[in-house]
């Protein structure tokens, strides 16, 4: 089966479904950059696509970085004097600010001020922080409940351990036709923020799926890796073997009530960037295109000048632009099923038009080739018989000379690519188009 | 003369009635792709521009065509039982679809309503039809006539030929100082129907009268084809020397009450392009340009890939963008002479800047050259001295390095055309600049 | 010091004040494109930079043209009959047409008149007229003025001498690290008009002397020529060494109220072009930028075709778009010392980003280098942390592949030059860039 049949007979129910079981069972983890969190998300992912894991050890040195220690968290509270959980990790681990050291110790309230983050603005939300690169602990708690802590002394309990071990990341490899491929790469290195980025691992692991369906053009290879560091270590460890990817989306924040967004790749004029706009111009969604930036996710890695690979992004609304970013407030009701699965359509659409998205030659060049007696063409010369798909014919043999792409067909004669694509089909069947090979 | 001194007094009152005897002359015949109404179209036409006339045997391989059979028809009516001719080819040809097979036969009205074609839309206009490639046979009539008819046994007539024979073109050749050429092709096929195209043949004859009488930097070619077919079979015939054609339109639909419609070639930045925009934008006339699209006249020939000629059209109201297009209401109350010679001025235009429009070298390039002890200048500094024939010859000094040709210049100063040409001839004759030869 | 501390610390006050008084001392002396007001013009100049001076011959040939006879001029007036001065050359040297033949005589009213120029719209004020080519003599007088005059016996004197010598040209050269050289060109040769040229001979005096007290990277070259003629004997004398001149504008009408104008180059693009128009854009001030047109100022002559130098024209009202111009008008009334330093201002910011416009190498150009641990990003990964000179920072990283000016990131980031001049600066203290050298 084509993918073009596969997205015409998608089943938007069932999908829908699978992707908010796929949310509920990923939200709860607690994962990071490293970590059995992030190996128990890839586990989970390969119940839909067929991920191999790769292991890289703390201290790989990859480009200017090298990998970290990994962290571990198995508990954390703050008690009060009277031995009652005022905070507790295994209710919400954003208590808990990532790649905190251990911590066992009583301390009074002013010194455990020190370590506590809020949300002033949104007094009941728990904030998400990181302290990566600095060694130090912290909690992250509501400001109303911030406000009601009275003088006592605290029993805090971090029992977490940073130390050598791997970073780990998950890359599944679908073969097409050709070697040329398509990235998709997607960050898994939140615990429980549920746009960013459940959301984004119930999409690949449902559009892998998909993928793994249909025979394809291109080979696809989807990637489950931390933020920064794991497209950096991934990118050292591929970089003789980068030239075969033709094409890349990151997919990030997919399941808000946001409009769709397309971030350019720093080429900004490159195939992806013209497929991807040609398909949200034609999903009757309303969108947004926004130039590249060198800030967001790992398209800054992708899009780095000594890498500049054709990728570019697409997702809804764009990192730091909701209030409930990197907040306990990004959770399973702020993202719904639907928007994840209209966010996937436009990924299958992309898909679509890159899998078909040749260009041609007109094996009759010199002047029209006759289309009537190849049963292409109706023979009465009235002005009723202009019909689209007539259109699309002319269009296609007309603009088949090796430069154009069916994508350009479309765009300069106004005509649906589906009905671009259709032409050229005909055509290729009637021997007057071949395809054109750089 | 040069043709800017024809262009400057040409006579508006005696052009406009040449061009109503004419097309009163042209509008009554019964023409098609081949056959003798085309041929006595062009021995019309031969009155006004010597045009030669070419006989193509039908059977003659054209690209990927071949020359039809010719077709005939002395007469064709259909009586009732009554034996009253109540349609008559002769009283408009238009009744009889173009290429219909000879018939003659008795049929019941269920019968005949069979190949009756009428337009319930315009319940008083007959339709224009043709079967160039069906072997068939049918009448146009009224929607109200077709209406009225009864039950009855008619007697149907077409007293038609389909044969081996010839296709016929007329092709005018007007020898200028260079070898380069510019084509004019216009389409003759249609039989009564004055805008489309009794209305181009009128023009072409003027425009071509008046070339022939005026001295001339490019060699013109006009050609009088059926279209489609014509196109091709010239294009076959000539396809070792289209590289001297170095611009050209296609003459259609020039006599309506509409707007100016420039139709780009498919190339869409070419010297005709850049040539009739121009004319258009200093025409004083309200006018549309569009791209070019592989739908139309004889430009989807022209524009088709292997052949890819600098070819536009210039028309008023596009094919079948007016309810009159190709039926009965297409006549001469339809077309008003004063608007084809609107057309034909803008031809002119066209022409007029085309033999202007060189390049020049500044043969003093490095500052400017004395131009008050030239007498060119006003030598006192006052700001008074700046009028508008000045800036052009610094405009033409300035910018005659060989890459940009005086319409180029007179779009970037944005002084008319006359005025730049002016200028440079009064630096060619004082020796400041010479031609540029690519 | 480099520039950019210089142009913080810039003191408006006392440049004003400065500004000022060399308007005054500039303003009485009657100049010509040659003769003895053009030397003492440059003498005085030279209290504020060491302008050498340069002397060529009358009757040098320079390109098309050469060099005219000098012309002096001590004293003129017409007397009436009763032996009254009622036009005197010392209370205005605008009385007398530049380069008038040496007169004496008496005259009747009516012949008088032949020689007398008024400006009928503007009855108080006195044209200014030059007739370098012409030999011939004349006074501007007010229209009111004229308009009194009775019939009378006239006594005229012009006690002029119009003789072989020379024209003269100042030149300063402030050596940079590079021999590159920026062009900085005034004409010198109108007497007592204040906008049109004192106004920009004060601009360049003051700009000089700040840019003699700097450390640079270009070199400087600043003429004090004649216009038209002045430039293109300069041209014409260093027409070997053009190559090294990479920017240039030309300064004059820069004291008047109106709005700044640029107008750009004839190249359109240049990188003169491209630095004048993001510092008027950044100047919080209203501004115009026009296109190159073959009139105006010496920009005439360095953009001939031939010559064809970056050289942009940074002025305030273009020469004849004030009444004032020309007249008598434009005197010290009418140009304000604080509009003259503004203008200075801008030529400083188009000289700091050119000093600082460079190109750069990342030097890890594989992802991001990390940035926390050289001590130049937050660690804390939370959104507050980013802010602009961050950003800065990623935009230079990302855009220094050396196809991309500073002033390229700039503007395509929309972060202001200086903080990316600041963000560059700081990389390559910490070695993550390299100068790109062509």
């Amino acid at each position: 089966m084509k993918i073009d049949e596969s997205v015409d007979n998608i089943n938007r129910k069932a999908l829908e479904k699978e992707i908010s079981l796929l949310m509920q069972k990923l939200y709860p983890i607690c994962r990071s950059i490293t970590g059995n969190g992030f190996r128990e998300t890839v586990r989970i992912l390969q119940e839909y696509i067929s991920l191999s894991v790769h292991e890289i050890p703390t201290g790989t040195k990859v480009f200017d970085w090298e990998v970290p220690k990994e962290w571990n968290i198995r508990d954390a509270y703050i008690k009060n004097s009277k031995g009652v959980k005022i905070v507790d990790f295994k209710e919400n681990n954003l208590h808990v600010m990532s790649y905190s050291v251990p911590v066992r110790a009583k301390m009074s309230l002013e010194e455990l001020q020190k370590n506590l983050f809020t949300l002033p603005d949104y007094p009941d939300w728990i904030p998400y922080k990181t302290s990566y690169y600095n060694e130090t602990w912290g909690f992250c708690i509501s400001y109303n409940q911030f406000k009601s802590l009275t003088d006592d002394i605290y029993d805090v309990c971090i029992d977490s351990t940073i130390e050598n071990g791997c970073l780990t990341y998950g890359e599944y490899y679908c073969k097409g036709e050709t070697s040329d491929e398509i990235l998709i790469s997607c960050h898994a290195c939140h615990p429980s923020l549920c746009n960013d980025n459940v959301s984004g691992l119930s999409l690949v692991a449902l559009l892998g799926k998909i993928l793994q369906s249909v025979s394809l053009r291109y080979s696809y290879r989807i990637i489950i890796i931390p933020g920064t560091i794991g497209s950096i270590t991934w990118l050292a460890k591929n970089q003789l073997s980068l030239a075969r990817i033709k094409h890349g989306l990151v997919v990030n924040n997919v399941g808000d009530n946001g409009e769709l967004t397309y971030k350019r790749s720093r080429i900004g004029d490159a195939e992806i960037d013209k497929v991807t706009e040609h398909v949200l111009r034609n999903s009757g969604l309303s969108f947004n295109i926004v130039d590249f930036s060198p800030y967001g996710y790992d398209e800054r890695q992708y899009c780095s000048p000594g890498i500049n690979l054709p990728v570019g992004s697409l997702q809804r609304t764009p990192h730091g632009q909701y209030p409930e970013y990197h907040t306990s407030a990004d959770n399973l009701d702020f993202v719904l099923p639907e928007n994840v699965f209209d966010s996937l359509l436009q990924y299958l659409n992309v898909c679509k038009i890159l899998e078909n998205n040749k260009r041609y030659i007109n094996e009759k060049p010199y002047c029209e080739p006759q289309l009537g007696s190849r049963g292409l063409y109706d023979t009465s010369a009235a002005p009723s018989s202009v019909v689209v798909d007539k259109m699309a014919l002319l269009w296609v043999l007309n603009l088949s000379d090796g430069t154009h792409s069916l994508l350009d067909i479309s765009e300069r004669s106004g005509i649906k690519f589906d009905l671009i694509k259709t032409a050229s089909d005909a055509l290729m069947q009637k021997e007057l188009l071949s395809e054109y090979i750089d």
